[in-house]
């Protein structure tokens, strides 16, 4: 970053970081060129969660940095809490950072008498204190719409374009899982220079998704699957399934948020197309579940050089580029 | 509708019409067996609107039905002030009846500094009065969560499936003109058991559009056209370019809200291979702007069922059948 | 302006003009020394309007300024949209500016079932991101106690004092069309130390009101008419008619807010005793619309300088001098 | 009443006395066929007041009626003590009836640095729990909108029609001590078939006033002063003294409000023009300060009448005759 | 309960349980003569809670029951997501029933940048959808004051009384452990007759307690140890090492939410002077952690009946006897 | 206070005073060095509230302090109109600094239908605009969760330690009145390093109590009674009687909250035990009512020093020692 601004914003900034992810919070501390603030969290003996900020907060900007990672609803709660506890400190303005929304899944009614969840934890963030989030590759871009406070919704779009572009494209296709959410997938395609096509796939359960087919041409050729969250990795086993039955003998899985939980990593690893795996730092993997065609990209520079615009004062708008057709934007402001 | 409820409903409902679409208001009430209350909507002589109930609605369920058809800021306004009227004169609760709630096409931030309109006539819904929103076919079903009062997205699209499915469907295909938006044409497709293809839509300006190919198979079939809006028809004529170039010579186009601004009428006249323009009447279409190969289908029952069971607390969900791919949803509750 | 303040605010200030009034809103910025920001206004196809600001606003004091004149529907919802992306994009605090609020007429329920829409508007702006309003001559001062944000109340009195106190008043009363709402020209009476009448008006409709007598003595008076507001002109027309049949031969009509709409001017040209009409430019009037004996005083320096000491957190009610009695007030703080 | 209603609004109703005007809250019940719950307020030894609801209002409508007469703060604070005990004892819907609300005075803004109190109080009702107020003509029409919860503002109009178009009216005028708050006077004199004429008064102090002159004319006529609120009576001493100089020798005073503090009883009780006093018991007046000339008409059949159409959902504005200039309305709704 | 009223209920009431407590509230359903509506809670694949109401709740009196037992976060993001559906399909009115409000614990800042959570969830069950709440036995009575919503704080207090009244208490001494919380033990003494005694406790740790010492006579006494909850026991322990030092040599622990957490079970088993646990099911106790001295006295009844008075819109206070010292109070209303 | 600061919070603090203690806001302004502005109160005759502030707060940090000291109404009422006043004065940020909260003691619901005032009043204080409240020694810890906005719950221990430290303590024992409130007196004792002991209070009335024992040992010592209000000094009589039949010759009465209210100076003056009254200046005691063994500590410097460093944002929690069992904490922040 810009040194001269480091003075101005160890003075102003308090970066805390919830439990789920430590990792990414040191690297975005480090980017900014401040420290980790003190943060304890313990359990009650009745599992009550409890949680104090070992340093005054009192007229700075504070910084929470938590991702939905499992367990989930203690992270939700445990960051509920610490944005409550610095709102009552006397904090000037809390930012809630929050690489991996999970609840952005939650988007929509589908059935009837469900919850849109993804607009409940945005209002409960907002009850809790919470004056600015920030976040990255909502399932649908139509999810910022659901934050009361002002919400930067930043991508990893460049981050994946500058990895992807230096090999070999020639034979290559960009490849959306579900054609009900392309528009990332023909994104990506444009910036690589190679054309997209989409997965005709109906969720038959929460794990077991069924691929009626493929829309668009993608036999005998090399493809980039790209998709915001592969969790069990259900959808990917069964696309390739059905690439499989194209000619397709090399494939590529690219993902924003790497949950991969459950069966996932046994799953990628037997599949004998997947030539690699490329996914981002806005869910922790540890060592022993990272494959060895794994490549973890990282975001927080992105979210690093947008807490400091934020609190400058200066565009995020212009850290990215601009395209008129883009999805989930560079948003900026 | 049950006649049993009839006396009921007349007691507690007090139906009012905004100006934007009397006619459908009329045909709901109709259903209801309601008569519209009257309304008056006057005009300052400094550009200020003056609306006043013509009725008392103290401790009534009030219903008020305006759709965002132009002059949209003017019906927006109206409505606001309606629900105001209907809140400070001591209304049991509001019912906002948006048939074409047209800022659900604001519903994300794909440039910075822009407003997710969306949301906000939501907040200014609230905020006028409105306790529940009765709406059709949002631009994404996402949208449904920008609503911070309960409400009910109802779908159009049991009634494009009985009209449609009585035709010889051995060679068609359902075309979704943007691969972003494709879900509600997949869902019609598999409820008329033909395939579903898609458009690479561009949009260059807001009237401009480029179709760079079509995803799936349409070469020599007859097309059903199927989006949930369709305004100047710029993209639906640029479509059937497209699908002119794939030896496609019978085309039927199906909407939910036939805006058909500016140019339209005349574009759509000019296309040899449309065959049909099925729509519904969210929208009013005035006699002079109806082609003669135009069917409008209506929407009246589909609104005051869901209205009458409301009001008398039964389900809404049960009036649809209930697809677990569904995008919109049968919404229910 | 204090040229030592210049710089800082062009730091902090980012100013954006509405589509009413560019031309108030420019000289405005003048007067503050700031150029006013690019913001970009489209129509959708659909009629829905589209705003962009085009310039970064993150951690600054934005200034919106827009008057409420016809289509006034439409630029209420644009101020509404610029508000909400502003607040969306991390602004630091929105100041909306509305020289002409056209709505405080709607104030009162003097019929039931109609809209205090003075009030809802009011609510709007808040719901929409306003932080802080300024406005002038509200049509009653009570009007101020609608807004639940801080608002600055200004008024053009001593801009109508500086320009009516040169000329020979000795034979001069003041003249409130309204017994109803008498203060201010009671005000502008005592400034310049002529007498005050007042006609008994009753308004028949909108357009038309019948002037039941004068209440004062204006016999042969040479007669400074007083209004907040002149829109068709109608209840000008009536009170010199009743004017003239007290033998009155000579009238300025002077009103803060010169919407002149429909057939004003038409009327207005047609009165052979007025000799002088005195309006500020809370409103535009296109040239085509200025008579030969039209004077538009400028209220830009009376925002500017409260704009200027808003941000630097000075008096603004130091400003204006101060009477006990005034109804509309310095208002300052 | 309608003797039907009666076993209904017993079930549903109940009416609580604050302990401002008790009298009233009696006639109000008995209006209604009600009995009044018994209410308990202590005061604690650090001056603390403490209240008790009697009666359980699970599921109830609540009504409770306060005035605010001296001491307005503590019986401020008791009203909205009394709300929220009623909101968290789990009532239905909570009516404030405030017959006289004393802070309507203050209504703008005019001196920098001053609370609009009367918008403060509004916010404080809702936020103690009021869903809906119950009042009685407003210092100025447009304190209407100062409510955010739907308000009925009641008039005593047709109660001092009825009282004075019964005397000979062939030589009487009414007259407004205030210019600026001439209407009502202006609806009195038309209701009656008479003239007005209005004070050109200015305020020195809260208890000295100047009467600058009369606007219309009023030489050897029967006055009618006709006044919202009489305190101090420093306003009506200061215009008969200037009535007086216009030969003036029978004034009737009527207000709606008879405050009567301070001195007030003691110089009216001096004046020799002054025939009569009619006023209305929304505040309490103590028999040994009711002066033989004066006459108390009671508005408990119109807050009874009021509150029982609320209850069973019928109009209030039925109840009233509807006039097209009327400034605190019929009201309605 | 009265058998007219199940028709009436049956008809309004849809109660749904949470996952942490089904027995309890299938016993409360059958104590209200309804069934339990069936409702679905499912795991997303990244960890996300997905819940469905199986039932409309259009109009409807909606009950939901959740206890904060482990896992607390989860049961508290279940409940809130089930509070969000109800509120989003309509539901007339929505009642929390917490048996047990664990957060009522962290109720004060006894230390600089810690959460008052129990406010915090107070607030986000009413941003969640909650309009009134029961619970039991609130950590300290003043919790009750956390709720922005209604609430009714109930009390076991009567279950305990009726059940340990009928043994020999000639020797007894009821013993509070905290002397920061002795109220309650205290009124227990009173209704059993008998003298209290209470610990002097310094919690060292959230599992670690020290005894300072007892005040108070309990030498050779047969003691009641009553506390509103037990989690690990180890206060219970420390105590009664403590006691065992003062020749106390039988022991009845009585707490109103049996957590028994961790250790708890173990260490309880192993204390020779504790002749018997008395604890109410707000907390579920399965089989195999009921130790043999163990009695579970039911309190479905008690939430039963109040939410039947509730509903019908009858005291809830009537049912408890009513004492002028009470700390958790007969609550009634 | 440190002397480089005081520039920088002359610009940036405008200190004004309610009316209830001018001297304690004298003492706390001059402890930061700044001057106290001019602030207006009147009484309209109509028993109206006026307020006004004498300077401009436009951009400032506004201190308005107010200690709820009789009449308790009218100061609420003031301190109400003065946030108000204050924020629509576009005050930066307004502290509202409240010595004496005496509603504190309106904590919970010890009987149906009573209003739990300690969370009204705090509402209404964020309602009227505060943003931030800074108070003493609230009646019980919890009310600090009563409070929506940053809350800082100061405490005079460390002035009563410092006061008390110095006499000869090996015969003395610190005695809370009553046992439900003993953590404070107990928390004191061990700072002394001196036993704790309790009374078993019952209140009969408000100003009736019974001692039903003392737990722990008092016999023949000198006695430290620790309250945190004395109002009528009830308490104190009956607990000194107990005392007495336990052979105590020595008393000294410590209370933070010297209310002194009715005939309790008369009844201290009476009791020959009682050698010495320790109490502070958070409500005011006139001369004439200052009995020659009282002692006022002030906590100017405590209130002082914690605006300065709030205003500063630096920690206020440092200000204090920190103990793991404070009751009401060192609580900063």
């Amino acid at each position: 970053m810009l040194s001269g601004d480091t003075a101005s914003l160890s003075h102003s900034l308090r970066i805390f970081s919830g439990s789920s992810h430590p990792e990414l919070a040191k690297e975005i501390a480090d980017y900014l060129g401040c420290r980790l603030c003190w943060r304890q969290t313990e359990r009650f003996s009745n599992d009550n969660i409890f949680v104090h900020l070992g340093e005054s907060v009192r007229g700075k900007e504070v910084v929470i940095i938590q991702s939905f990672t499992p367990d989930v609803s203690d992270h939700i709660l445990e960051l509920l809490m610490l944005l409550d506890t610095a709102r009552s400190a006397s904090a000037k303005t809390i930012h809630a950072v929050i690489p991996y929304y999970s609840y952005a899944r939650s988007d929509k009614k589908d059935q009837p008498r469900i919850s849109i969840a993804g607009r409940l934890i945005a209002d409960l963030l907002a009850t809790a204190g919470a004056n600015h989030v920030m976040t990255m590759t909502l399932h649908s871009p139509q999810v910022h719409g659901f934050f009361s406070v002002p919400t930067d919704h930043l991508t990893a779009h460049t981050v994946f374009v500058r990895y992807l572009q230096n090999r070999d494209l020639s034979n290559t296709v960009v490849v959306a899982p579900d054609i009900g959410h392309a528009k990332r997938a023909a994104k990506l395609a444009k910036a690589l220079g190679v054309p997209v096509a989409a997965g005709d796939k109906e969720r038959l359960t929460d794990e077991r998704v069924r691929i009626a087919g493929i829309i668009g041409d993608i036999t005998g050729k090399d493809c980039i699957l790209f998709d915001d969250e592969v969790a069990t990795g259900g959808s990917v086993v069964a696309l390739i399934d059905e690439l499989r039955r194209h000619k397709v003998e090399h494939v590529t899985l690219a993902c924003t948020h790497g949950v991969f939980s459950g069966p996932a990593i046994e799953r990628l690893a037997a599949i004998p197309e997947l030539d690699e795996i490329v996914t981002t730092n806005t869910v922790p993997i540890p060592p022993e579940r990272r494959l060895p065609n794994m490549t973890v990209l990282s975001v927080a520079p992105i979210f690093g050089e947008a807490i400091r615009r934020n609190i400058l004062g200066q565009s995020v708008g212009q850290l990215f580029a601009y395209w008129p057709d883009s999805d989930d934007g560079p948003l900026g402001d």
